[in-house]
């Protein structure tokens, strides 16, 4: 292991924002994924200046950078697999500036992006991507793996809603990025690279973002569906309908039936039950968009179908999406819920087939594994329920998640919808991406020579993470 | 010159789809710019398999290589100042695939804008970005330039509609970028860095793109102010207020002005115009967005509001702003509209100031200005209009420009809203870029190490081209 110049970096951040404890070092080795490993000291800047120091003290050194905001990552996007410096980022976490007249906010990398929502509230607007996470994900995290949540369908993903951001580079160079304008035309548009990259060009330091206004009126329905086919018409059929859904959710039979077992609430057991929600300014649009997506899900097939604006009613019809992921960790005292292949997206089209794909590959695996999603923006969210001490089980895992990411591929599917690749969906991320890999090396060669931002993770990942590195399970062999 | 191998050319394209005549090359060197260069051959392939050959030919011999679309750039970025291929995109103008369902077509990079939305007319669907050229600008001109148009404030530019793509790079490889997706997190999202480079990093044979439904209702209005600070508070209020307009236009003094002595169109010439749009499925909707612009305008001091769905009156509230760059041209006949610096973006609420600046940078440097622009998107526009013969115009044109960038930058705007830089604005565009002027540069030497691809603009341009090098006018000394 190489050394790190601890008295260098002190000198940089301050006492208080350096860690070695192991405890430490310990806890900063996960995030929200099945892998760890152990980084070699932890520092937490608080301004631009000390961000630039570090960057220039490690190219020059050579010591990988990884710079981690929540720790809410599902694929290993932030633990140091080439050991070295993790840079927390929440040190820095003020809103600089929220600009009515010229629609748009600045803010640091490591404000939490439900703490944005609050303060951009008392204006009437608010950041759209918000991923489930909201309450510890933070805007850093957020751009660097392109995030988005429920809502993307109508309001986008995080790349969406970046107008520009400054940005330390490995060599310690503060660059500007973009602009604060509704349209750019000014050549490449580097903050766009930028979104998605997950720390391996750059670190944001500050991002200029766009907002929306808060909706006057939200509603939202529900459909149950007797077969995940029809499920899967009415998706498709919403999707090219023109409607515009804020929200269009499929919950399969696996996740209704974990929800209930855990959570005790009763909902009926159906193959699927879509849950789909418009909002707007005025009622009658709101009542158009929800007419034509009761209509639409009757059409074929829907039954129980109810809407409602009234936020109990609404969050009654939601509590089963809501309680969806917990439901899933709670399922089985020896199961754990893991994040291997978490967000596929695929077209429309292939919705149902996805899900029905999902079932087929679990129950030849032997595991437990359900399917939900934002289909509106086309995501499909599966998790892998196994007991994880038991390596046949890694090894189901493997086999499952390579045939699901075969079919995403021969859909026109991607990896990854709104989590990333990190380390765990490397293999199939670099399958997809075959033919513009070595376009993808050299823009990273480009930028980071030294290779120290966050080396070893997409491109660089190896196919089989989970069989040939360190997870933060003991599996018994 | 360096020659090239006109025979190897002959074989790829074939005899009918190249050109070497002096009138072709002659009308070649010229795009909607004031620019001129001469291009050393034409090539029009059909296919992109004969785009792969004709790069790897050229980047074999280091030959210089211009994509070319509808000739519609207003800056020079496919004059080919350093000689070489003129690649001309037409040839390949296929609608790939329209799919419904999934929300997304293909189509090849010279498919003309109308074209496109011509053929999702009957699908109830329309391609958003839309410039003011579109009757000749092709898809793959706009994802060059990141283009927009007055629909940009509601609906993005181009980046914005672009989910995936196939590009040639300079090597001949064939790459896939993107997804086809609402959303994708899989990676470098590097279909959004090819949206704006200008043919400098790639050649796209191929994009997907998304599109959005046509709306049932729109309803445009319009109002007269008599001061530019009133028109310009009006745009920040509105767009502040969270209001939708589908467009927000200003027309200044000078622009009506023009329109009227040239079109007798009895427009009533006050300081400023706004014309305001909103659209939607549901008239309720459109209403609310109509009166709560109309009602904000008022505030602001506006007078003869009024706003109408009617096709006809659309059109002839519409007519001013449609004519004007017709009208700039014709308005004198001894002076020409030149592009020098024609679409800045500002803050909303730098607007009208923005427009003043114009006036009174033109009036010290008695040339002819006006200001007008998609301000709901940030984007101003200019014309200058001058007598090109005369060296001393050009030499006032240049001072009007600088002074007016340096005004731009000094509001947080950004060169280039939607026309791109090319070689009229590089020097604005170097200035405004100069802390990341370098990356820039790495990414292109990365991506084109020969440096083949539209050298010599965008990083690469001189500050000075107007003086530096060919113009399309003769200009007396």
């Amino acid at each position: 292991m190489k050394s790190v110049d601890e008295p260098r970096l002190r000198e940089i951040v301050g006492e208080k924002n350096i860690k070695t404890d192991p405890s430490d070092l310990y806890i900063y080795g996960s995030d929200s994924s099945v892998h760890h490993a152990i980084p070699w000291v932890i520092v937490r800047p608080d301004n631009t200046l000390q961000i630039q120091k570090i960057m220039e003290y490690a190219n020059q050194d050579k010591i990988p950078v990884i710079a981690r905001g929540g720790g809410s990552g599902m694929c290993g996007q932030t633990v140091p697999v080439q050991g070295g410096i993790i840079m927390d980022m929440k040190g820095m976490n003020r809103i600089l500036e929220i600009n009515m007249p010229d629609v748009y906010c600045r803010v640091e990398p490591g404000v939490v992006d439900d703490d944005l929502n609050l303060a951009l509230k008392p204006h009437g607007v608010f950041f759209p991507p918000t991923p489930a996470s909201s309450r510890i994900a933070t805007i850093g995290g957020e751009i660097a793996n392109n995030a988005s949540g429920v809502r993307s369908v109508k309001y986008g993903a995080t790349r969406d809603a970046v107008l520009g951001m400054k940005v330390v580079l490995p060599s310690g160079e503060l660059v500007t990025l973009g602009a604060c304008t509704r349209v750019e035309a000014s050549g490449y548009q580097m903050h766009k690279l930028m979104v998605g990259s997950e720390g391996t060009l750059g670190i944001v330091v500050e991002a200029t973002l766009s907002f929306v206004p808060i909706p006057e009126f939200r509603c939202m329905g529900v459909a149950n569906f007797d077969s995940l086919a029809h499920a899967g018409e009415a998706i498709g059929a919403i999707m090219s309908s023109g409607a515009i859904p804020s929200m269009l959710e499929l919950v399969d039979s696996v996740a209704i039936k974990a929800v209930n077992k855990t959570m005790n609430l009763g909902l009926k057991e159906v193959a699927a039950s879509l849950i789909f929600e418009a909002d707007g300014m005025v009622k009658e649009a709101v009542d158009y968009e929800i007419q034509k997506m009761k209509k639409i899900c009757e059409k074929h097939k829907g039954a129980d179908i109810w809407a409602s604006y009234d936020p109990k009613e609404r969050a009654k019809i939601f509590m089963g999406r809501k309680k969806l992921f917990p439901a899933l960790s709670k399922y089985d005292d020896s199961l754990a819920s893991t994040s291997l292949a978490d967000d596929m997206a695929v077209p429309y089209s292939k919705m149902a087939e996805m899900a029905g794909k999902i079932h087929e590959v679990a129950a030849k695996n032997n595991i437990i594994m359900t399917a939900y999603g934002h289909c509106g923006s086309g995501c499909m969210h599966t998790k892998i329920l196994m007991d994880t001490k038991r390596k046949d089980q890694w090894q189901s895992a493997r086999k499952a998640i390579t045939e699901i990411y075969e079919y995403v591929r021969s859909v026109n599917g991607t990896t990854s919808a709104e989590h990333g690749i990190g380390l765990s969906k490397a293999e199939s991320f670099k399958a997809e991406k075959s033919d513009s890999l070595n376009l993808l090396k050299t823009i990273k060669k480009a930028l980071d020579p030294n290779n120290i931002l966050n080396p070893g993770k997409l491109m660089q990942a190896p196919d089989d993470w989970v069989t040939s590195s360190d997870l933060r399970y003991s599996v018994n062999s």
